[in-house]
């Protein structure tokens, strides 16, 4: 089973390709889609939306994984990161690719077993969860695989 | 100039098609696009995105007016609405029509010279600023000819 892990954003899309075969988390690759912030928004949507379809249709993963976003107050930058999310979320049910979805809170419960973990204490539990030839230093990269693994520690099994 | 003025929303996107001859502002069609909360989210992002496209193929506008989003305290509705919103700007762009945005304070501002107006007296001043054969009922197909006349006023002169 393939899963595509994703971290939404209007700036920086972070995603990962992971294998799971057997008891084992395979990275395959990782990366991040980046929009330029001199160009309009719709422009950076639709760069977002054209090359998520390039990854998908390369990689051809079985489900997704992507954050959940959660409201809470004074959280200015949450327009345009569910911008970017929509249509994320609209390229994957065009590939019908069922999706996954995990809020950060849940996402950190899930790896650490304790919801107020720190992103290090994440990175940490991440690394040691899979098989990889090279790690993303971008967080959103490696919260990416970290979203990825919600889905696969609860279908690994 | 032809206009396409959109109110977004998850479960509802109001729509109006406004022909701008001379110093008349004619409404040649409006509705809205329905989605079915019984659907997954990606689901819905998905129709909208059809949908829409099947409209800007029928009605060919030059430019797009659409409602921008104010991040305020404890409004909860505003990640779908901003889903929907990431959708309909990439569709936009695919499209090539140029973007012109207005937060609600701003329509009531430009419609009737206050911010504070109320809904009815918005739509008091869109029934008198458009020829019609059929006016809209639902609110947001209104508020979608509202957004668009924002459009309209700065540039039928």
């Amino acid at each position: 089973m393939r899963i595509i892990g994703i971290d939404p954003g209007l700036a920086i899309v972070g995603y990962c390709i992971l294998d799971i075969e057997k008891e084992k988390n395979i990275l395959l690759t990782s990366g991040s889609i980046q929009t330029d912030k001199k160009n309009t928004d719709s422009a950076r949507l639709f760069e977002i939306q054209q090359d998520l379809k390039t990854i998908l249709e390369k990689y051809q993963p079985t489900v997704a994984s992507i954050e959940k976003l959660f409201y809470f107050k004074n959280q200015k930058t949450i327009i345009p990161v569910a911008e970017a999310r929509g249509v994320i979320l609209s390229v994957l049910e065009e590939k019908l690719i069922p999706v996954f979805e995990y809020t950060p809170i849940e996402v950190k419960q899930i790896i650490t077993g304790y919801g107020r973990a720190t992103k290090e204490e994440v990175a940490k539990i991440v690394k040691m969860s899979v098989e990889y030839k090279h790690l993303p230093k971008l967080d959103d990269t490696l919260d990416s695989i970290a979203i990825a693994l919600c889905y696969s520690r609860f279908n690994i099994k």
